[in-house]
């Protein structure tokens, strides 16, 4: 078992110092991050001029530095090589911890749980992997509590009612109760899944996620949006639920096939789009890294999204307004997603694709200038993920499906869509329905 | 259509003046409640000194009575026939209406519904009954709401899953979204299934409840429980989702089967025996009043149950600790509607057999004297209720599906024990185990 130094209850508020690098960071740049309340009412773009995570200056400051971290709203640099990301929301509150090895920590995990009963709702594809970590690490000097697990088929085409049934099942055949805790390991599906479960299941149990993918730790895993497909549409059902913690084991990524990690870039690149231009800047810089999974490149563009996420979802749990804007690109991709058949595409490249038509009306609407256009066709291109829907979608197809998306509001479908320069975004209906409609013969042969 | 005097919003807080008697009460000794904010700490026994409907003071009291009923926390008397009962929950709180003709006020219904399309949720039993009337309630004098309708089976064997999934089918058809409002218009079943769908339908629609059975009414309209059934356990899959508002017609009970007018007594005596003595000693002098459908009897009965549970309610939303004592008889109750099959009995019967069980245990137990448990079993005779789980039931049968209750906590059962005067009830884990085991011994055969 690693050395288990990155993140402890004690270091909350202080300094996180490795005694030794691990293992996957030691030969990269490494940096941490101090604990950010994310509360403000408003978002200044100067909060988030951090240095670029590869700068000398980053790796100056790391070897200068062994005093305790201040916790406030300026990038601090210590030596450590994890974070924690807060979710502001009242009594749900709840930490985002992002490090190497955090599996490897019993306590980070064994302080969220409640009750003696854990189910760990996890895939075929992750159980060989990771299944017998979570249990050691849930398990670890804590001899009282019973962990059960149920292994659901992999990928979003089982993301539906009767899969989830089998959550229920197998929670009331081990007789779990209300003090339970439910634990999510695996990428969106199982996240969003799981979610689901637990906040059903006897009206409510608490759970914990354990995002093992890219896509998962970039976004789904955090905000509280949980689950399942209708066969006419994606996510029609589900609740906002919250977890207790998110725990991100950045290590989790080495087992991630390329095309899984271009899509969690895909929702990287959204965050740069709707609301950090900086961010946007950064990965266009770094998009190599990035795929070559440069540990610290990956842990900056984590923490940097789970931020963005965290405060938006601070600000607006229910998505009554705001909140939307993280959907760039989603009501296109979800109609690419359901049309073409769930799991055909993955979530980020349906998205990817989505981001473009996005970009493209908006455009067309003389609302974004077109270099931006270009450097969102770029950097997707970049990342390997694709830039238009696949060949069989027809307007027709885009049309049925956004009608139910789950945006309409009294007939109308809204949008997010850029406007203004790089990082501004609208969440609206008010847009000549022509753009829209050009836009999907543009992309579509039919 | 009927005049609609008895509620108007303008009359929120003044009088409630019929200007003619309705039909169905006129005959009757009527009376009237002024809206009570239910949000006190605690509840005083004087607090429901209230006068017994049907006596001589009360129809003095309205005769000399037309000045603006003043809004506090006793009783005051005007000449309206209806009431209003606020379940007071900071920003999820809401109204219940009860009073005679409700469904003939469109007002009443249509301030509640949210956007421009409504699914009614209902059976095959109510629809023919009530299903156009209500749907006249909502497009009278307003022709831009699109009304739906899901017709499910009837029954308690059918508030599963599978059913459910009919009410998601039809919401997705028609293209409902987020300013959608769902309507619930039946019993517990159809009240449960609607407003979970409703809780999980884009993750949260509005919906109201027009509960048309008097179990309904009293109980399971009122305070945001919804779910379906598991094979294993009532109810183990839900939410806790509260309604916009609650509207009971007090002239659907017209149409309602005896024995299932006695399931919703069987509720209404659970408030008397766990927080409401004066409730329940009124019930003893008017059972047949009650049986005999006296529309001012049911009425009284009805408000008082929604205050007794709106208050309960206010105070533990959740189910951290005093909602559970609504729960007397449940447990026993619900092992009895699980193995016996769901829908055999009635949840009232089921819950009146329960709570035999419970009193009896509670005596053995030393908790309550032996005169409580024969006021028991007479006011549950005297309302044709049965006083003995039924012959099939066993005590392993009721160990088996009592492992999986809500209410187990870390494995240890917990139950809603009767525990000093009548009217005083505890919830606790603490109890000596020998008595649990005599009381099944002495109801079941083997």
């Amino acid at each position: 078992m690693a050395a288990s130094s990155s993140i402890h209850p004690s270091l909350r508020s202080s300094a996180r110092i490795s005694a030794a690098p691990r293992l996957s960071l030691a030969a990269a740049p490494s940096f941490s991050f101090a604990r950010r309340r994310l509360h403000l009412p408003s978002l200044s773009s100067d909060r988030f001029s951090a240095p670029a995570p590869v700068s000398a200056r980053t790796r100056t400051a790391i070897s200068g530095s062994a005093s305790p971290v201040m916790e406030d709203a300026t990038e601090k640099v210590g030596s450590g090589v994890s974070t924690v990301v807060d979710v502001d929301l009242g009594s749900r509150s709840y930490p985002i911890y992002i490090g190497s090895g955090l599996l490897d920590e019993p306590d980070l995990l064994q302080r969220h749980v409640h009750g003696k009963s854990i189910l760990v709702v996890t895939n075929t594809t992750i159980a060989p992997l990771y299944l017998d970590k979570v249990v050691r690490a849930l398990t670890h000097r804590n001899p009282k509590v019973t962990v059960e697990s149920v292994i659901l088929p992999d990928g979003e085409k089982y993301k539906n009612m009767e899969t989830l049934m089998k959550v229920f099942d197998k929670a009331i055949e081990c007789r779990m109760d209300r003090r339970c805790t439910f634990v999510a390991l695996g990428g969106g599906v199982i996240g969003d899944m799981c979610g689901f479960a637990a906040a059903a299941f006897l009206r409510g149990v608490n759970f914990i996620q354990i995002p093992t993918t890219l896509m998962a730790q970039v976004d789904s895993s955090v905000g509280g949006k949980t689950g399942v497909n209708h066969p006419l549409g994606k996510n029609l059902i589900g609740a906002f639920y919250q977890p207790q913690c998110v725990l991100i084991d950045t290590d989790t990524l080495n087992t991630l096939p390329d095309r899984e990690l271009a899509s969690g870039i895909g929702e990287a690149v959204k965050y740069g789009l709707i609301r950090d231009k900086e961010f946007f800047e950064w990965q266009e810089k770094n998009m190599q890294a990035l795929l070559a999974r440069d540990p610290s490149a990956l842990a900056y563009a984590i923490k940097r999204s789970c931020e963005n996420k965290a405060e938006v979802v601070s600000l607006d749990e229910k998505e009554s307004g705001m909140r939307a804007t993280l959907n760039l690109g989603h009501t296109f991709g979800h109609a690419i997603e359901t049309a073409f058949g769930y799991g055909q595409w993955l979530h980020g490249e349906a998205v990817a694709a989505g981001m473009v038509m996005a970009v493209d009306m908006s455009y067309r609407l003389g609302w974004i200038d077109d270099t931006i256009v270009k450097r969102v066709y770029n950097i997707l291109q970049q990342a390997n993920l694709p830039t238009t829907p696949p060949e069989t979608m027809t307007v027709e197809k885009f049309k049925s499906v956004m009608a139910v998306d789950k945006k309409v509001a009294d007939g109308l479908l809204r949008l997010i869509l850029l406007k203004g320069p790089l990082g501004n975004c609208v969440f609206t209906g008010d847009y000549d329905r022509k753009a829209l409609d050009e836009t999907l013969h543009a992309f579509c042969k039919k």
